[in-house]
């Protein structure tokens, strides 16, 4: 697994909604109504995420959940971590 | 907390989607996409349930859940059943 | 996988703490304080069983999980259902 | 709820294992053996934090749990924050 170059890790962001790079990291931010569907969108993904074996970053207090991705194998943001944002992405518009 | 009465029962469960009353308590069967899902659907429930104080009998496998409510306190099924059993299908209808 | 034999079976059930075979099914019940730490159980053990992607039929009441086990590709209960058991009870034994 | 006084919550945090005043919250870093232990610490965690309706900002990845504690309506450090702080020491304990 290796790193994205810049040229197709600007084409896989731009095909992303709502995720950015920053800090060398791709970075969103979900709300949610409130804890239980924050929460939730935690505990639904955890499981997806504990099968792939690639786990994110993630930050959450009350109905927010800010995830930021790397794969520290290849020193920076690769193919698993655009795959990963796109499943959190399926997951959490469920519950928002 | 009052276990309700055969008509206010009726009109109950005529105002729910899905829910029957078998064994004198209220049952359903969700089905989801995958274990993911169906478990996710649990585990962001739980949260609303424990908070509630007010627990389901439920069994789970694979995709599938099957949920009875029953108040055993009041011997039958009352207005809290019916509240889990909304806030239940709130849950569930997002994540299936 | 295969189904285990008789033999194979006997030995490997004795070789369990709490499980029987119970209408064909690796079979037992766990206790817990609270809804808290039944569901917490689940929870956890929820991420390695779609890791291993062998599934329980499992039954929640407040502080009780009822789990039944058996391989349904293989007809019966396989080397899957003992590890599954073995995992599902020390994550179990540390909730308890 | 009132933010406790310097000499109440200095007591408050001399009785508490592995908790420090950072930046005004008190801080703590739990450690698991893996994802399932920490995710695991979480989502039993979730339902008892969920019910007092008092939340942790908390931080993952892997098998590590950081967490900050402040009532944000007091300005400070509350009665609230050492009471969720035991329960998340007593529910880390178990899955340590």
């Amino acid at each position: 697994m290796q790193k994205l170059s810049e040229a197709d890790l600007h084409a896989a962001v731009s095909g992303l909604n709502g995720w950015q790079v920053v800090n060398g990291k791709l970075h969103r931010v979900y709300k949610f109504a409130d804890f239980i569907h924050a929460f939730g969108f935690m505990a639904t993904s955890a499981l997806g995420i504990e099968k792939a074996g690639h786990h994110p970053e993630w930050f959450n207090v009350y109905n927010r959940v800010t995830v930021d991705l790397t794969t520290h194998d290849a020193g920076g943001i690769t193919e698993k971590d655009i795959d990963l944002a796109k499943f959190l992405d399926e997951v959490a518009k469920k519950l928002q």
